[in-house]
């Protein structure tokens, strides 16, 4: 294949090839040529296995001035384009046990491979899906680990069901090579159904192999004790199992009908949706941006503009770290980061319609990279729909009644990972007033462990007989790289602070005051209930025609719990990102995770966003990234088993004078004529009525002539 | 009218009578009949002005005991009923102009008026429509009043449109009869269109009206000056409004014109509702639910429960206070209870099918009261309908790739009001996994005052030539009766805590600690988000079978900031709520107001939430209330005009141990055959994918046989 070959993007109707957008996905034909490049470079002296292969995105400098030539409508032909780059991650393998990992990036125009690096020994790359395969096959031919099952009597038709995690934090004392650990639990198989529910049947072991010789090395205990049993063993038995009971979610597995009084509830669009999607741009109602995917961070947006005018040059979600509350070992270890560790990409569902979104739905692939380094597709990892929500502005005049009211219509990125035992439904919505809301639903089962019969515990909830579902927080970080009207742009801190009562200021003590801190060096904030901490993303250059004050899009950082952990533990180390609400940092090209680039069985956070904050740069009226953490303390309910109903958060993106009005005021607040009325129940006459009504409120006296009544 | 017919409720179709539910609102018969009591008992040497008859709820002692008949569904002729009693505000008047302020209780069964109440002369009742109707007609007959616009030179053809406001906390210095006080504007008449906005051209005069003798008796003047000015009235002109602009928002006066690109999103339901309304009673997927309906807080929920079990015996708005952060004089006294000063049942809006809500939408109607004290019927006061909120819960058993997702549906039950400028979208939400949300949005027209040209101000924002919107907070307080699994609850604030490092309990620093604290007496509790402070309302003597910890529901008090009024200001002394986020009282009949049941004019906060904390009352196993108070502080933007977007908060009760088990997890997460995919664009060929495909995650290795294996 030639590199020509390579970089050639879709098909036009006429068969000539369009270039790709510097944002979209490599193209199964530009992964594979990557990995032939690399196959070929590194020679056939030793093994690769192949990680990840996904577009490198050109630096920014490159890239914001191809985007600028793009949105100001003068592209040709002509118009130099960024290279397309693929960044390559893979082992070398030699002598078929020495791992060396490396990243290469391939300029799949040119066929160089421009950059290589061996990545230091002290990190270990994300874990594939492969890896995790391979685990559940380690254990079955693992003598130590059938040794420690047949310590057990299982139920007869019962197997053993091993859930592959990262390996967590290792101590310091610890010399740990490339981990990966299992959680097992037990299937039981007498039902003959492959998808009865194993969580609700937790073991108390957790088998360790070394990732690279795939050998079991350890079959780590855990402890089944309630709170009379501190960190002691409790009273394991053989019949560990005797007093779980089944935990089914598949409708033909409940032991309880299905209700069937959910009548159907349709979303449709006669008219087909409003926005249009051409490769990875969208435009809808104003909005134009791009969706892009890579196997860590799944669906990003970039270059988001609304009416032409740039807003957000990137928005992600970066990081994401679950450190489970249970302080007996080897629980310290028991914390993921699903970007890092496993990567939300690679773990992204493949959605089906009808199923996890209604209306009119648009789906994107991505091109994911198999162990032997070919690119596949994985279809139908994100969607995009629109939907209604709710009343979007209204007012009702009291004098006429004449009332004026809009929908608010939401355009919604959405895609859904599954780790394991956990799902979280993450999703992009902008809305037609400018809005731009990241939400985060967190749903799946909950990890749980064996405890004793009767016993209760501090460390977390007995959800289903004999099975203790572990307090835990999920601590997320959004990554927000504003272009607010252009690269240059300040924080400000925005606070709302009582006043001293005063004759002179403050007579009647009903003031308060506003006070803006803009943000001159990267440093970290913290969420501020009491003063309604607001964080405002402002252009100092560019002032609002009508305030006077500088355009800006600002959002209220939500107080959410941060990390629990004791500063000194591992867990806190490798996770300082989850230590502060709000980040400040200089915008450096590739400086995309929060906590840092190596997540797993890390042991404290290199290169994450505290380190970037302690370069102490400038951060006022420059490129500047934002970085927003909330969290979750999830001390499981009852009601969280055997699938927990989603625990929804959001973070809130509005403009702040940078716009001249409301930018909705032109939504048309048309009469939705697909509504209807409820029958008539055996008593209420309203339901006859069609149009509103004269109001109880109308109408106040004159208003008053001043030319006419003097 | 006989007491007979009056307490008739509905008509069976063989034409006999059905006994209202003594949650029910008074009917038109029975209201009028009450005033038919009170004009006779007062007599004909009186005038009487009627301001609200509506149905006093029964004790809870005799309701509660009726409704556990009824939910034991042993609902007999011969079980006895609470009385239906008909509580009755009016003015008496003597002479023409001693005003009066009573209370009466009149049993509409008897007849009999079974209490009778005059009002303190140092409380000002409610004002109603009519007294707000009353005003612009005194303003346009009062000489101070022309004269005071007579020092304008207004543009021809506009005329002075008058807002009529509550007067808010008059200083301790002064003496204030019963007021009424009125923003000015004025509405450009050469557009012929009476809903042209007037609020872009304020005037900087308030008068001040006797809302007794309807005189006009002073004219506030109003600073225009910007920051420059301090509380300096600034540079009063004769032409005032030479520097403002239109701010139009009524589609056809709009300066651009309509977006066309928004499709019509419809939603339906082929198969009906999935609710079932019979008077005021609801029953939607296993909940059940009576829907009230009062002049002062709108629409409130009644004996809220599920699958048969009882949850809240009441759910309301209880408050709202709107304090004005701009210090200059008069503006200590812009500060709207919009409950108390108002009441959100008389001003809310009537609505209209596929405006205010899409899909299959049940109204309910209310029965207001004329001056003369004539029942009125108030047409679609409330609207009920169901809606989809995205995913409810799923799990993909990634060694299967079968993925079990449900929708989460929701039910709605929502109620509009307007307050002159402003808007405020109220609705309870129930949904399918048990959580009940109480929802506030923000919308209509902000308030704005006059600012000279080119000025800007620290106590607000220009948001449109001329017009400052001032700085001021929105504070809300809901009412949370609960009854989880009875009467008798405990309040528990339960908090999650970090541990120290130890080699006994916490050896790596992983672990944290769960602290719960029962509410022993009543007291008040701030939000609490570094400790993920969660308030769960339990039954101590009911424990889940499941976890054996007390059964409960639960929520997060919002960190949102609270009242930035000055303690020693009058604004905060007449709101005390808004100073805590959660107040926890004994039950006590009739305490339903968290800022007292007189707000208009009040100077103190008297007989609110905080004195019934002052009760030091037992809370443990009792009877108690549940008040959670939350704030938007609002420093305008230029996009909330001329009409704001949505402003949305939320409250989530959700069960916790209540339940054993999720309780949606019968819901079936059938295939929405609605759903469509968009129109392919050029390039993506994802749009013939129907079913989801293999996942890229599926398969690890195989389960461990124990058996099989050994």
């Amino acid at each position: 294949m030639s590199a020509q070959q390579a970089t050639t993007g879709q098909l036009r109707p006429d068969g000539s090839k369009v270039a790709p957008h510097p944002l979209d996905q490599l193209s199964i034909e530009e992964s594979d040529y990557a990995r032939e490049v690399i196959l070929n470079a590194r020679g056939s002296k030793v093994a690769i296995n192949f990680r990840s292969i996904f577009v490198d995105e050109p630096p920014k400098q490159e890239l914001s001035r191809f985007l600028d030539i793009e949105n100001a409508g003068r592209l040709t032909s002509h118009t130099p384009r960024p290279a397309r780059v693929a960044k390559v991650q893979y082992d070398v393998i030699r002598d078929d046990r020495q791992h060396e990992y490396m990243e290469s990036c391939v300029d799949v125009g040119s066929g160089n491979e421009t950059q290589q690096r061996v990545v230091e020994k002290m990190h270990q790359a994300a874990l594939t899906t492969h890896e995790f395969r391979e685990f559940s096959e380690a254990c079955v031919e693992s003598p130590i680990f059938k040794k420690a099952v047949a310590e057990f009597d299982l139920p007869k038709g019962f197997v053993v069901a091993i859930d592959p995690w990262p390996y967590g934090g290792p101590d310091p004392s610890e010399v740990a090579p490339r981990y990966t650990q299992g959680l097992c639990f037990a299937r039981d198989t007498r039902n003959g159904n492959e998808d009865s529910n194993h969580y609700g049947y937790p073991l108390p072991i957790i088998p360790i192999m070394d990732t690279y010789s795939k050998e079991i090395v350890r079959i780590d205990r855990l402890a089944t004790g309630g709170k009379e049993d501190g960190l002691a063993y409790g009273t394991h038995k053989r019949d560990i199992l005797s007093h779980c009971s089944p935990s089914e979610y598949v409708p033909e597995l409940l032991s309880q009908p299905l209700r069937t009084d959910v009548k159907p509830l349709n979303v449709t669009q006669p008219e087909g949706p409003s926005f249009n999607v051409d490769g990875s741009l969208v435009e809808w109602q104003k909005w134009r941006f791009r969706v892009g995917f890579n196997p860590r961070e799944g669906a990003t947006l970039h270059d988001v503009r609304y009416d032409g005018r740039s807003i957000l040059y990137r928005l992600s979600l970066s990081e994401m770290t679950v450190p489970y509350g249970d302080p007996r070992p080897p629980f310290q270890r028991k914390q993921a980061f699903d970007f890092g560790d496993a990567g939300a990409g690679r773990a992204a569902n493949n959605l089906a319609l009808g199923c996890d979104c209604l209306g009119t739905i648009k789906y994107f692939d991505a091109v994911l990279t198999e162990p032997d380094g070919k690119a596949s597709l994985s279809k139908n990892v994100v969607c995009l729909h629109e939907q209604d929500n709710g009343i979007g502005w209204k007012h009702t005049n009291f004098r006429t009644s004449r009332a004026v009211v809009t929908r608010l219509r939401e355009l919604v990125v959405q895609f859904i990972i599954t780790l394991a035992n956990y799902e979280y439904i993450f999703a992009y919505k902008l809305d037609q007033a400018g809005g731009i809301t990241v939400e985060t639903r967190a749903t799946g089962i909950v990890s749980v462990v064996n405890i004793d019969p009767g016993k209760t515990s501090p460390w977390g909830n007995v959800v289903s007989a004999g099975a203790l579902a572990q307090n835990h927080q999920h601590l997320f970080c959004i990554r927000i790289d504003p272009a607010i009207d252009g690269l240059n742009n300040t924080i400000v801190a925005e606070e709302s602070l009582p006043m001293p009562m005063s004759k002179e200021i403050n007579p009647y003590g009903s003031g308060y005051e506003v006070r803006q801190t803009p943000i001159k060096t990267s440093q970290y904030l913290d969420a501020s209930p009491w003063t309604n901490m607001t964080v405002k993303m402002t252009n100092p250059s560019k002032l609002n025609p009508v305030s006077g004050k500088p355009v800006a899009y600002k959002f209220i950082p939500s107080a959410s719990q941060l990390l629990l952990a004791h500063p000194d533990s591992i867990m806190a180390k490798r996770a300082q990102f989850a230590t502060h609400h709000v980040w400040v940092t200089k915008y450096k090209d590739g400086e995309l995770w929060a906590g840092g680039e190596f997540t797993n069985q890390s042991q404290k956070e290199i290169d994450g966003v505290s380190d970037a904050v302690a370069r102490n740069e400038n951060t006022e009226n420059d490129d500047v990234v934002v970085w927003n953490v909330f969290g979750l303390t999830h001390n499981p309910r009852v009601e969280d088993w055997p699938v927990m109903p989603v625990e929804i958060h959001q973070l809130h993106l509005r403009p702040a004078d940078f716009f001249s009005a409301n930018p909705a005021i032109d939504v048309p607040g048309s009469k939705n004529t697909a509504s209807v009325l409820a029958p008539s129940g055996s008593c209420c006459e309203s339901g006859s009525v069609q149009e509103a009504p004269a109001s109880h409120m109308q109408g106040t006296g004159p208003d008053f002539d001043p030319k006419s009544k003097l």
